[in-house]
């Protein structure tokens, strides 16, 4: 039940305020030990450090070195200012262009294939928060929400959509049989508008 | 210029003749190792002993332990003997499940991030032999070719869906996010088949 105090105004977490620009100086210093030294040195202490931060202000924030790291090498911060135009085509290629950025940024190229071999060791399935997907998943399920009529079958689930285009822009990245054909993203951009269309077109 | 002795007779390697049953003894070594004791220690060493033959016979048949590794845990021997039907739906579950089976097997398990990791170190440009694709591209060319009239749109480029369909397979076993969701292979079938139907139909 509500104090009195607490009547009529808005609800706020108790404690001082979370300062915001600490977030973006860690995961700041965190990419760039992950590109200056790689992942192994990436550790709390020295993020902390490299940040001007308490290792304390660090843990408050993320569980552990692991949840920082996906969250610095992820590219949600990109994305979560980015609101569907509704132009399927855009739209999609604003969305696959973030992940190619940050795939191909150093600290990510660092990041992505240690985070891989972290996932096998602790167990996929206690360990699915995931550096590469959970919080743009929505923003993808809306981009598809958001698509001119006709544009999207309505029998699609946009969460399988998301998983096979995740797959197809992460071996861009990692499988060098892949990589090295260097295809325009617009190829896949198509690929990904058909398998999304209705079926049967009216002419 | 041919010598007398050749002529009429059937063009052969030098030397004797190359025993294949050492191609599958080998094979079959290296994945047991690397179920049971891991990537690492997987030598062509061990893997001689355990197969019983010497160090050079391996190294005649493969130039590296990489390339063996990559060619004990391809689905390629599997799809080997695979012809298409010309049932595009049928056919892609057939290519796809080799892939997920494979997938599934302890020494891919333990084969495939280290692989990754290998391919990062040696430069994705220079080493793009690829365990996960190079021998079966042409197979999936092949299906789409055979396909019935009217399921496959001319216009689609057989690699760009290869590279799109290899990547959302590797997903399903290496991102932890999109393998707890453990969707049917099929409604992955069900994006390949959408993909690639030409995209304005006769009623």
């Amino acid at each position: 039940m509500a104090t009195p105090a607490a009547e009529g105004t808005r609800a706020r977490a108790p404690g001082r305020p979370r300062d915001a620009s600490i977030d973006g100086r860690v995961t700041a210093a965190t990419r760039a030990l992950l590109a200056e030294q790689g992942y192994d040195a990436t550790t709390v202490q020295a993020i902390a450090a490299r940040a001007g931060v308490h290792a304390s202000a660090i843990y408050r924030r993320w569980p552990s070195r692991i949840e920082l790291i996906e969250a610095a090498v992820s590219p949600a911060a990109d994305l979560a200012q980015f609101h569907p135009t509704g132009d399927l085509r855009r739209d999609l290629r604003r969305f696959m262009r973030a992940y190619v950025a940050m795939f191909a940024e150093p600290a990510a190229q660092a990041a992505v294939r240690p985070l891989l071999v972290h996932y096998q060791t602790a167990g996929a399935e206690r360990d699915a928060s995931g550096f590469l997907n959970i919080s743009t998943r929505p923003q993808f399920a809306e981009i598809l929400g958001a698509a001119a009529p006709g544009s999207v079958d309505p029998a699609i689930d946009p969460d399988d959509v998301f998983d096979m285009l995740l797959g197809s822009l992460l071996a861009r990245s990692l499988v060098p049989t892949v990589a090295s054909r260097r295809r325009p993203l617009e190829r896949l951009v198509d690929l990904v508008i058909r398998a999304v269309e209705p079926r049967v077109q009216q002419a």
